[in-house]
């Protein structure tokens, strides 16, 4: 059993390049013996955006706090506290925060793909 | 792809025998194309608890809003927004709402075991 709060973990800080404002933390993972899927929490700073980009494996996210829109289907949708969204498996995707406070989110991949 | 507000999906309630003011929601689950894993969300009314009980297979939780406990190796540990829960498979567990407002829980598993 493990219980912390996510934002006890070191983050780490993705800034430059196609990603701007962006940290991440594996919160459940192969580490601690999590063999199916691993958990992973994302902050966003005001204007901060992670790369468009496409991977082999799934996403399942559920947004915590902030505001956002998230791209795909060729087209941006809103994200707000609640909102969850399931990005398939070789999906051009890309978060982008689109408020003033931090857009934070959990999003969920299979296990045996790079935890972050 | 899909996008929508947890709170649109229509909730199945648990009420009676050892379960108290659950609403649970899938969200994201094999009808969706989810190979992998399946995200609940959990709405637990002010005095609400589900079961205790214990099964085979993992559960990785996130917490939304409100505030609570988890019972898991022995003791009650406190749930706050923010708070990440790992329940390995067969681990007996419990959750409480502890708080005045609405305890919401998103609690994923892996594919292939009852969805709610």
């Amino acid at each position: 059993m493990k219980i912390l709060s996510y934002s006890s973990v070191a983050p780490t800080r993705f800034e430059g390049g196609s990603a701007r404002g962006v940290a991440g933390r594996v919160v459940i993972g192969k580490d601690d013996g999590a063999e199916h899927f691993c958990m992973r929490v994302f902050e966003l700073a005001p204007e901060g955006h992670t790369p468009a980009h496409a991977h082999a494996w799934e996403h399942e996210i559920f947004v915590h706090a902030g505001s956002g829109e998230a791209f795909a289907d060729g087209q941006w949708h809103s994200l707000d506290p609640g909102t969850v969204l399931f990005i398939p498996a070789g999906k051009e995707h890309q978060i982008r925060n689109t408020g003033k406070n931090t857009l934070v989110f959990v999003c969920l991949i299979p296990a045996g793909v790079p935890e972050l």
